[in-house]
């Protein structure tokens, strides 16, 4: 993998990743003037930060397909390219945060990162549909955006991620990830991160995966948990506990990309339809060994023609209801014809 | 208010509360057929439970006004009522649920009740459009469904809610409400439990209040929370700490349903248009007592014709952006012209 790092008009950082063709001469960089990120407060009931980002307000909202910010000369300055990641526009988490203001609760610098990660110049296309090699090399950026990430000083949790689908709300449906880098753990990987300091969860788990079992590479595995909150829900782990895809070896990333691509693949089979999810990679907070890389995909639709909403239980009072039971998911999405 | 308590065609019960006008003879009583109600599993990792309940998959959805399961002879065969209040025939949660499983995660019953709360037999309005007599009922409705529900021996937490809109996956558009009953503590309101132990949150909230106020009775305030997780989100609490509104005298319960509705009001007025919600009271769980009730309006629109989604970083990771701040929400609210 061959990588070089620029910067845009506006100051924002711009990484072009290869693994075949190096970039030729940038052109003109159109898109340029950077939102400020905001600021954090403290939520006193629930004891967790909230992230304030006021000028995402302005952000671009499904643009129309030749004004897409992510095709080649949006973004990227560039007639082509293999895998790009730039800062976010609209940051929610910024090197430069605005000054927080003086509150009744907490307040701290929204201080991190916020990445775009496009996975392709093809404005179609999704994680199932990219070139194997293009998904292998997509895994040694991930790695990358972890190792580089977690070294800054301000960080303490890495976290790519992709919402796809407008179910989720995406408004720019090239084919892109995201990358928060928080100045704190979030709530959830923290409560993952003390439950892997108890107990090997998932290891336990692959004694009696059979049900459960979605699809498999050397060393990895992809299955739905037992204790699945979503419909459909898939997790893509290795089979021994990494950390996270920094200690992979080039082996794994492979399988890891293969997986991904096998299991976006089953999840648009089901319905014979792009899956709508969100895909969140899990794993440990900065300084933390005990911990089980993993990747979930929290799909959207419970049907052909339903979509899962969380409403009053899941959002009100944090309860989740499922209406369809993992070993049923696991049986569909492993029986299920691509 | 008066209340009388009958046994549905299929044994749910069906609870009618009135002020004025006792119900006259039951007609047929078409709808009937309950599902049962699933189980309960452990998430090892997030330390929660997940209700299964496979069989709401053949719930209601979306049907026809005419075939409107809510309006007068249907699951409430009574040619008029003022509230009605009956078992969910597709339940999450019940008095006779599935047999559990054994799996490698700890399972249990989902042991429970779910009630649906009907305001008003007429198919269209909300909590903002009922007369302030039926609101004033509805607040006394929710206070004996609370004394009801917390003395059953299995249950743990009652949690009265209201799902609205399409947004938040509403298909049933008559104005009204559920009720689920949990046999354990919800993550959330035990999260609000432990900051209660600790701290006086809201009382001290009072002091700083100005720039959150959006609207008052005698004894209780409705504020935007300098900590809110959604844009437009709107607390309504006692100024003193009630556990929940079962301590609610009946001066106190008439200020509550007149402020509910005047907030409903003010958040429909905000763009215009019924403003999609998820509605959460939050009480203290049963045998608890330093706790603050609060009712939680969630909002999901961010700008007349914008939507939040909840994706990447709120579901994946728990942690909440949000593009509206408080204090600005507070003032839209409170000067909107109604």
């Amino acid at each position: 993998m061959h990588r070089t790092v620029l910067t845009k008009a506006d100051g924002r950082k711009l990484y072009l990743y290869w693994q075949s063709s190096p970039p030729g001469e940038p052109g003109p960089d159109r898109i340029r003037g950077r939102a400020q990120a905001g600021h954090l407060r403290w939520h006193p009931l629930l004891a967790e930060w909230v992230i304030y980002a006021p000028e995402r307000q302005g952000r671009t909202y499904h643009p129309p397909a030749r004004a897409c910010p992510f095709c080649p000369g949006g973004e990227v300055p560039f007639a082509d390219f293999e895998v790009a990641v730039f800062e976010n526009r609209f940051p929610a988490l910024a090197a430069r945060p605005e000054r927080p203001p003086t509150l009744f609760v907490a307040t701290a610098p929204a201080a991190g990162r916020a990445e775009v990660v496009v996975y392709t110049p093809a404005h179609r296309g999704s994680l199932a549909t990219l070139s194997p090699d293009r998904r292998r090399l997509l895994a040694r950026v991930w790695q990358d955006r972890y190792r580089e990430l977690l070294a800054l000083p301000e960080v303490r949790y890495v976290f790519p991620f992709e919402n796809r689908g407008e179910a989720v709300g995406v408004t720019l449906t090239h084919p892109h990830g995201q990358i928060y880098a928080y100045p704190y753990v979030p709530p959830l990987p923290a409560r993952e991160a003390a439950a892997f300091r108890e107990a090997a969860v998932l290891q336990r788990l692959w004694r009696d995966l059979e049900a459960y079992r979605v699809a498999a590479r050397p060393g990895l595995l992809a299955f739905v948990p037992p204790f699945a909150r979503y419909p459909y829900e898939v997790w893509v782990a290795p089979e021994e506990p990494h950390p996270g895809p920094w200690t992979f070896t080039d082996a794994e990333l492979d399988a890891f990309a293969d997986l991904l691509g096998e299991v976006v693949a089953r999840l648009d089979a089901l319905f014979d339809r792009p899956m709508p999810y969100v895909m969140a990679f899990h794993a440990a907070p900065k300084g933390v060994d005990r911990f089980h890389f993993h990747v979930e995909f929290q799909p959207r639709l419970r049907a052909r023609d339903r979509l899962k909403y969380l409403a009053g239980t899941e959002l009100g009072a944090g309860a989740f209801t499922v209406d369809v039971l993992p070993e049923e998911a696991a049986q569909a999405l492993r029986e299920v014809r691509r």
